[in-house]
C-alpha cells in the first residue's frame, strides 16, 4: 500500500484520485500540479496508449502525485508495462470472478505472491534501486466491481490473497442491473448495490474505491465512508468548462 | 473575408473565438464541438509545433468551427504552412510597423496582393478546387498590436493593403506600456489605450480584434463594439476546472 | 445496422469499402474525401496502433465517409477502446467458431445484448448525446471468416445473435484451404468456397462482405451478389502508383 | 555533387526525382523502394515537420535513393538541420537575389565557402565519419527560381559560387508572372520563360531542374535537356490513385 | 532459420544480440550502426509500443543487423503484426508450457505449420516478394524458459514442431527459483539451472539462447556453447555511461 | 542567475552541463537522473524539435536538474517558445556581433530590458506564478562564440547588457578559424584563441562557458577557470558505449 493511501487511512479521510482521458503530457502535466492524491491513467475507455502513458506518466513525475493506471482489459503483457513503466497501481476493469481477480493479481505482484515479471526499466530509473524489493508492498492493485457476476462472485473476490481492494464502476454496474449507465444514480436500488459492496469490502479488511463524476458526489460518498474515490476527469472537465464558457459569453451576447 | 466574420458583422455581434495552446488533436476536437465561431491555434505562446497543428486543424476540420492559427512569429515560411495546412486566418504577434505589416500581408495572399507561394496541399483537399482562387478574400490576416511601438505607427499599420484588422494582445501591450502584463487590467491608462486602438481600427474600416481572458471580460468588450473577441483557452480551462473540482470535493472533506 | 449500409442495401448496391495501412491521419484524410462509403482502418495487417487510429478516425470525420475498424485481434479490450473512439463497426479477424463470435459480439454490445464496457468518451462526443442507446443497433459487427475451421463452423456462426454478417478473407482462406493466399484466384475451388460462404450468410439474412484488392474485382464481386466489397488500401494504391509513374517516366527516357 | 548527378549526366539522362509531401515515415518507405534516384522530403508546402522529416531520412535510408529536402523557408536554422539530419541535398524555395542565393549556399556549405556550423549528429552516422570533410563537394544546392524578381535576377543567381543548380518552380512562377499557377501549363510565354532559365543555367554550367506534376510532363522535358526532374508527388499519387478506383469500381455498379 | 544464425552456427561462434528498451528511431538506428548480429526490440519491459516499433524497425532497416522482437506476451495479435511489419524473428516472453509454445509457433508460421494470418505489408515490402514463401523458415522462434513450470515441461517445449530454440531469462529464472532476479548471478544453483537448459536444447537440436547484461558475461557464456547471447542494451548503456561520464569529471573535480 | 550557477560560482567549481541531442524523452529523463547540474536540448545539431523539446522539458522536471536549450537559430520566435515551454536557460548558437547579441537579449528578457513576449504557459505551471516576475534574473542568457567574426567583435558583444555569459563553441571556432572541427584540439592557436574568450569574458565580469565532448577535458579545463563546461552527450555516450560493448565481447570471441 502506498504512502498516500496509508496516510489517507490514518487521517481518517478519503483518498482523492483524479482520471485521465486525453493522450497528451500537456494535460496531464496540468493535473498533476492541482492537487489530487493519485491520478489515474485510464488506458480502457480515455483516448490513451502504452506509448502515449509513458510520457503521462513522466509529465505526473514532475510534481508529487502518485500514478495509477486503468489498463484496457486484465492482460498480463499491458499491465505489466504499465507497472514496469512507473505506475503505482493498477485499477483493472471487469474483473467478474475470484479467477480472474487472481490473474490481475499475478500479473501485478512478484513472485512467490505471483508471477510478474522482471523488468521495472523505468520503475526502478524514477522511484529508485529499491523499487522491485519493495514493489510487492507498494503497488496499489484494486480489481473492479461492475457487474451482477461480479456482485454475485464478491465474497470469494475478496478473498483473494494480493489484492488490496475493489474499484465500483457505477455506470457499467447499473447498465447490467438494471440497463442504466447513469454512474451518480438516485435510483434506490443503485445506491443501494453499491453501498453493499463497499461494507463487504471494509468487513474484509480491503479498501472501497468508487468511480464519480463530480466532486459533489465524491464528497458525499467520502463522507459516507468510502475510502477513495475518483471524480473530474480531464476530458469532462474540459468539456464542461469550455461550454460554461459560451453560456456565460452568450448570456448578454 | 470569412463566412462568420460577414455573418457576424451583418448581426451587430463579435465574432466568439477560442483558444488552443494544448498540444492534442483531442482537446482540439473537444473545443471545436463546444460551439465557438472561430479556434485559433496558438502556435506562440501555446505549446504548439507544426506537426500537431495539422492534426489539430483535422480535429477541428470534424465540426464546423473556422480554424485559425497564431504563428511563433512573423516570418513567411510558418505562415505559409499553416494556410496550406488549412488555417483559414492568421493572428500575427508582434507588427511593430508597417513594413512588417507589408511582410505579413505578403506571406498571406498570392500575387499580385502578395507573395504567398503556390502549394495548397490540404487546404485544397479541405476546403475544395476553387480554394485557391478565393483564398486572398477568405483568408482572414490580422496584425498583433501590443507594443508602445505599435501603438506609435498604429495609422501607417492600419493603412497596409490587404490586412483585415488588428487584434491586441492587452499583456503584451500593458508590459510595455506599464510594466504589468495584466490582461483584463482595470488601470484607466489600459483601458484608454486599448479602447483608442478599436476606435483607430474601426475608423480605417478595419476588424478590431481582442484577447481576453474570462468570458465575462469578453462579453464586456463585445458589448463595448469590438468586433472579435477571444476567451477561454483550453489550458487555463483545464487548470482552473481542476483546481476547482479539487476546492469543491474538499469544501466539506 | 448504419445509415449507408441500409440505403445501399435499399438500392441493392453494394457497399463500397476503402482500406487503411498506412498510420497517418493525412493518409487517412485523402482516403475519407475520396468518396467510399465506409473506410476501415486495419490495426491487424496495417501498420497502425490505437493512437494513431484515434487520429485516423479524427481524419475520416472531416468528411462523411463511415469510419470501420479492424482489431489485431478477437480482443475485448481493444475491440471496446475503437468502438469508444468512434469507430462504427468492427471487422473482427479469425473468428473461427461460434464461441469466438459470441465474444466478438459480447465486445461490441451493450448489455443485455452484450457486455461493453460503458465510457464512450469521444463517440459521445462526435456522434451525439444519443450514442451509447442507440449503439447495440448502429455498430456494424462483421465476423471474418477466413480458415477451414471457420468454414466448418458456418452455420453456428451465422446463428449468433447480435452478429451483423461475415466479411470474407480470400487470402487466408486460399492459404487455409489450399496453401495459396492470392486473395483474388481464378482456383474454381477458392471460388465455389468463397461463394458458397456468401450464399450461406445471405441465407441466414446476414450481411454478405468480401475483401478484394482491386476494383475491377470489387465490382465483379457486387455484381455476383455481395452485400459489402472492399478494395483500394492506401498501401497498394501507393505502391502501384509510384510503380506507375515511374514506369511511365521511363517508357521513352 | 552526388553520385547519381553525376552518373546520370555521365549516361546524358535527367536525375528522376519523386516528392513527399505526406508526414510519414512508412509513405517515404514506399517511396524510396518504388526506384527514384532521388526523393525530396517537402518542408515546404508539404504537411512535414522537421521531427518527422528525420523519421522520414530513415525510411528512405532503408534503400538507396538519395534523400534530398526542401526546407520551409531560406533559414540557415532549419536548412543546417536538415543537413545535419542527414539529407544530402537542399532546394530551397524563393530565391529572388544573387544575395538570398549567397544566404543559401553560406547555411549549406562549411567554411571556408559557407557558415554551415559543425555538428552532423545523424550525418556522420550513416554516411560515414568521412562525411564532414567532403560535405562540400557531395551536398547538392539547388535555388528556386519562381518570381519575376528572380528571373531579373537570374545571371547573378547564376553567378554565385557554392550554388549547383536551379529548380524550377512553375506554379508559383506562373502565378507570378501570368496569375496562373499551372505547373504544366501550355501558355507559350510560360514555356518560353522556362525554357529560357534552364538554357541560361546550362550556360552557366550549372545543374538545371524542374518540378513536374506528371509522369509524361518530366519525360518531355527531359527529353528537351532538362538535367533534374521531378514527378509524382506522394500526396498526387493517393488522391488520384483512390480517385480512380472508385471510378473503376462506380463505372458498372 | 536466418543466415545470420546459420552462418554464426558454421562459424562455431555465438550470434550477439544488442536490446532495444528505448522508444527511438534514433537509438534504434545508433545501435543498428554498431554492429551487432541482430538487435531485438523489447515490447515486454522495454518502454516500446507498437506504433514506435515500426519506427525503429525502419531505422534499423538502414544497416544490415536482423531485427528480432520480444512482444509483450504470447499473444497472437501483436506477435502477427510484429512479424508484418518486417521482425524477423520473436523472442516470447513466459512460455511455461507445451501447449503456449504451440500456442506461439501458429501466431508465427503460415498454414500448414501455423495459423499466421496472411498480410506482410511491410515484411514484403522491405523483405522483397519472395518473402511471404519462405517466411516459415526464416523467421526465428524462441521461447522464454523463465520460470520453474518452464523447467517442469522443458522436454515437452522442446518437442514443440516448429519451434526454433529456446531464450533464458536469468532475472525471471531467478527470481522463480530463488526469489533473486539477478541475472548474472554467481549462485551455484542458479548457474547449474540455466546451464541445464542449454544442454537440453541442445541435445534436441535447438538454439539454446541466453539474456546478459554485460559483454563480458556474454563472452563467456558464448565460450562455454551458448548459440546466441544478448548484452549491452541501449538503456542500461546510456544510464551507465552517463554515470561514468559524472563520475571521471568529479574525480578532481 | 539560476541558483545552480550562483551555488557553484560561490563554491569556486564549475557548472557541469549535460547534452542532449536525441529526440526522446526517455533518454532526457536517463540523463536528468544521473546527476548532471544542468541539461541542455539541443535543438541545433540535435534531432530534437521543439514538439519533443517539451516531452523532454517534461522529463527533465522529473528530478532537480536544470534545463536548458539550445534554439536551432537567433531567431526570436523559437527562443521564446523554448522559454514559455519552460527552458531556464538558452544557449544561443553564431552570435558574431554585438548587433545579434541584443537581438538574442531581446528575445530573453522582458520589457524593459527587452522584448520577450508576455505568455509563459508551461513556466508558470512548473516554475510557480513568480515565475514572469524574476524571469529577467533568473533566465540564462549564454552567446555561443564560433566564428573569427565574433572573435572580432568580442569587446562589443561582452558589453550587451543582459547577456550572462558567452559559450565557445570549438569546434565551429577551429573550423572557422583554421579548417579544424576538433572540439578538443591539442593546437597550440586554438588553445590560446579558446583561453583568450575565457579571460576576456571573466574580465567583464560575464560567465565563460566551454562544450567539450569528453568529461576529461571538460574536468581540466573546469580547472583553469572555465566558469561552465559541457560534456557527455547522449547520443556520443550512447554510440562510444555500444561499441565499447561490442569490443569487449569480441575481444575473445
Amino acid at each position: 500500500m502506498n504512502d498516500i493511501i496509508r496516510r489517507r487511512r490514518s487521517e481518517g479521510r478519503a483518498v482523492l484520485n483524479g482520471w485521465l482521458s486525453i493522450p497528451s503530457g500537456v494535460t496531464a502535466e496540468v493535473m498533476a500540479h492541482a492537487g489530487w492524491d493519485t491520478l489515474t491513467i485510464d488506458l480502457q475507455h480515455g483516448l490513451i496508449d502504452l506509448q502515449c502513458a509513458i510520457q503521462m506518466l513522466q509529465a505526473i513525475g514532475t510534481d508529487k502525485t502518485l500514478p495509477l493506471a486503468r489498463p484496457a482489459w486484465n492482460e498480463p503483457g499491458q499491465i505489466m508495462k504499465l507497472l514496469d513503466a512507473g505506475a503505482m497501481g493498477i485499477i483493472c476493469p471487469m474483473v467478474n470472478t475470484a479467477e480472474e481477480a487472481r490473474r490481475l493479481v499475478a500479473a501485478c505482484r512478484y513472485a512467490p505472491l505471483g508471477e510478474r515479471s522482471f523488468g521495472p526499466v523505468r520503475a526502478s530509473l524514477v522511484h529508485g534501486p529499491g523499487y522491485w524489493a519493495s514493489a510487492n508492498e507498494t503497488i496499489l492493485v484494486l480489481a473492479m466491481i461492475e457487474t451482477r457476476r461480479a456482485l454475485d462472485n464478491l465474497d470469494e473476490i475478496l478473498a483473494v490473497e494480493g489484492l488490496d481492494g475493489i474499484y465500483v464502476g457505477p455506470a457499467d454496474l447499473g447498465l447490467s442491473l438494471f440497463g442504466d449507465p447513469d454512474s451518480e444514480s438516485e435510483d434506490e436500488r443503485a445506491i443501494a448495490a453499491i453501498a453493499g459492496v463497499r461494507q463487504k469490502a471494509q468487513a474484509a479488511g480491503k479498501i472501497a474505491a468508487l468511480h464519480n463524476l463530480t466532486p459533489d458526489h465524491a464528497r458525499r460518498m467520502a463522507g459516507q465512508g468510502w475510502d477513495f474515490v475518483t471524480c473530474g476527469s480531464d476530458m469532462r472537465t474540459l468539456i464542461q468548462g469550455a461550454a460554461e464558457n459560451i453560456r456565460r459569453f452568450r448570456a448578454q451576447d
